[in-house]
């Protein structure tokens, strides 16, 4: 008998406790942003516990500041075998506007195959798959091929504030080989993928004050420099409109750009016509002469994620506003440090201001590093096998264009390449009303894990 | 007996009575952006009907769609005697936010020498003294040296959208030499001023479309071209950063500069350190090379009054919105049409929309033609002669900055020269919580009007 066959027989034994733990785990309203759901984010991560230790791992919680982190650990297959430390998170995103959802979303509704509910893909249908798989293995065999440490926190969807300090406090049980983010997607429905990084993130708020209160723009237009005025002339100067090029000097300084070997295990294709399909236009954003997906995956951004000034509500007031207000982001790539890159923009914009008014960027506390890891580490190709048996299709290495603070620090503090894999959705709605999954990708995931698991062993 | 000593003695006799009829002008609540104000716009039109026709004026009420105007005249000055047709208006504005205000806005209050209530000066401060000032000379003498003509209106404050029609249905009864706008205000306290024309307006919506739905900006940034980044960029090449002139092409064509002549009689002093004063930042607006007075009264501009896109509330939301939209008007001189500049300014934003992103102006119907009159006119000169014997200084030329789209209309219809006198002042908080004028001015008003009125007929 093969592994995914072994695989296949194992699922069908624990399938129906396996969806009856996703429902419960569902149950939790563990929305970390709200501080009234503190209690239920305690619940679940009790819950949580008890389903490992019972499991036969060794499970310790590891409290912070905010909620806790479960650490939950298997390390008996010997010092010749890799360690791999799985990552997911138990806390779920708010649910407004609720009154835009079809079902209650703490209450799991399962149609046909499809289950909705909040977390029903992020995280809780990623990371209870992931723990089916392993305590399945050790309840069957009685063993596992690999050491595995599992760590699930509750913080990761307010940007976990407080893990830092906990993973430098526990650093010496975090060692591993390999981490394991099991919070990714597939490249689409019929292809599986293996994430090789993440951008970096750095936030701020610039606000340009010109006179001490709103003006008539009758009798002071052609006085008064419009606040207004001189933000889109500064934000129009950061952006170079023939190359797309960001024009803030060192911006780009520090890049370490992918290796050949690299770039030739990655698939750069974006299917545009799908693409103008979903999102109503063509992707033309970012820097000329290289490929979008390459431009959101591995080139960092100067984004205004917020522009606000003067009256744009109904009608018309003649107004020159004395303040005008926006939020950048820049999203940045392995090689680039968040705080160079901010104090960069931030002096940039400050010190270009037009007479007459004043700019203060205010850099936020909100920002992380890139991550980026290699096609060929073990943890990588022993997914993508994995996911190529499963899947009966080549798996395809990406990376994300978003951010995951936390994941640089968890790589750094256990030593081990991270890797990026899940069976999410681009359409799962996840952060948005009716998020769903469907129970075959619950089986999926279970199987990839425990394929992957045993391929690691080898 | 001097003309001002008189017209001195002539106030003293009827103050009261002026005062009197001042306060209950003041507590009819005709705001005319108010529906549930409609009966007390009718009361107040019904009341000062009946005060120029009781003081032997001939008077019209002409109905509109909206409040009535009120027409009086008086015609037997002679066919060789100036018709000078004076415009004010009864309608006031809303008085939110009611809480800031220390008095009932309509419960006037005198303290001292100060009368707080809304329309203390505008227009009720100035329309009444008008009143008073050629009821009182036609009482007192039996006749008036020039043929009058008053027009005061109830929708003002809205921007006369019925007046133009009824204007041109009572072009005949409405001919006249000159039209004096009794709505205007003194360069500052001791300076009386002749206002010589006001700036014209058009005024229009910006939408810039991108994606269909907001996008997430790790996962776009670099793909999708950000609205945000299309309008800032759009209204930064809308102006030349040198020089400060709008760079859309054609804008300026067809402005009519001052004669050398006119420019002569107008002062463009503005001081400079009261300015940084008042408002906290030096006025650094407009083209370079000009000076701001003259920037804020003679020449065009292209101003952004609002601005919104994405999320500018408190933390953060790394968002890719889908669209962007602004609020633009563009303040106009003597020359330029409100038509052919809107469509200028729409075209050219239409026009240069970058890939990705459509950009659709819409042209509001609120707009305007600048007024522009000659500081040499009988009207200019006879005014600026009665307020220097009152004010014992020289009166100062200027112009408005902001625009009064009917008065270019009741120029155009009348046939006669405009010109824009008053004496308002900055501080009287106009369209704003405890507006206030004062009964030194209300007396200054009676006797100015009533002097101009002398020396037109000279």
């Amino acid at each position: 008998m093969t592994s995914l066959n072994e695989l296949q027989t194992f699922w069908n034994e624990i399938k129906e406790t396996a969806i009856q733990n996703y429902l419960t785990y569902l149950r939790f309203a563990s929305i970390s942003a709200s501080p009234d759901h503190k209690n239920e984010l305690i619940q679940c991560s009790e819950w949580l516990s008890k389903l490992l230790k019972e499991g036969g791992l060794d499970v310790q919680v590891w409290p912070s500041k905010g909620n806790p982190a479960i650490f939950a650990s298997y390390l008996k297959a010997g010092k010749d075998k890799p360690t791999v430390l799985f990552y997911g998170h138990y806390d779920v995103q708010p649910v407004d506007p609720l009154e835009e959802w079809q079902t209650p979303p703490f209450e799991p509704t399962i149609k046909g195959d499809i289950v909705y509910a909040r977390g029903a893909q992020d995280n809780k249908g990623q990371s209870l798959p992931l723990s089916m798989a392993i305590l399945t293995l050790l309840k069957k065999r009685g063993s596992l091929p690999i050491n595995v440490k599992i760590l699930i926190e509750g913080e990761e969807e307010i940007g976990s504030p407080n893990l830092a300090e906990v993973l430098h406090k526990h650093a010496k049980e975090l060692q591993a080989d390999s981490v394991v983010i099991v919070d990714a997607g597939m490249k689409d429905s019929k292809t599986p993928s293996v994430t090789l990084g993440a951008r970096g993130l750095c936030t701020m708020d610039v606000l340009v004050q010109g006179t001490t209160g709103d003006l008539h723009s009758g009798s002071h237009g052609g006085i008064a420099f419009n606040p207004i005025h001189a933000l889109v002339e500064l934000f129009a100067s950061v952006r170079d409109k023939e190359s797309g090029r960001i024009t803030i000097p060192g911006f780009y300084d520090d890049i370490i750009e992918l290796t050949p070997k690299e770039r030739e295990a990655i698939n750069f294709e974006m299917n545009l016509e799908e693409y103008v399909k979903m999102f109503g236009t063509a992707p033309t954003g970012g820097e000329k002469g290289i490929s979008p997906q390459e431009r959101g995956w591995l080139r960092p951004t100067f984004e205004v994620n917020g522009i606000n000034a003067g009256y744009s509500g109904p009608g018309f007031k003649t107004v020159i506003p004395a303040k005008a207000i926006a939020k950048v982001s820049c999203r940045l790539v392995p090689g680039q440090n968040p705080d160079k890159v901010g104090l960069l923009v931030k002096n940039y914009l400050e010190k270009k201001a037009p007479p007459g008014v004043k700019v203060t960027v205010t850099l936020h506390e909100g920002k992380g590093l890139a991550v980026r890891a290699s096609p060929l580490s073990h943890a990588a190709q022993s997914f993508a096998k994995a996911y190529k048996e499963l899947f009966k299709t080549s798996c395809s290495f990406g990376y994300c264009g978003g951010s995951i603070p936390i994941t640089y620090e968890l790589a750094k503090v256990s030593g081990g390449e991270p890797v990026f894999v899940g069976l999410g959705l681009d359409d799962d709605n996840i952060h948005a009303p009716n998020e769903h999954f469907n129970l075959s990708r619950i089986e999926k995931g279970f199987l990839s894990i425990a394929r992957a698991i045993d391929i690691l062993g080898e």
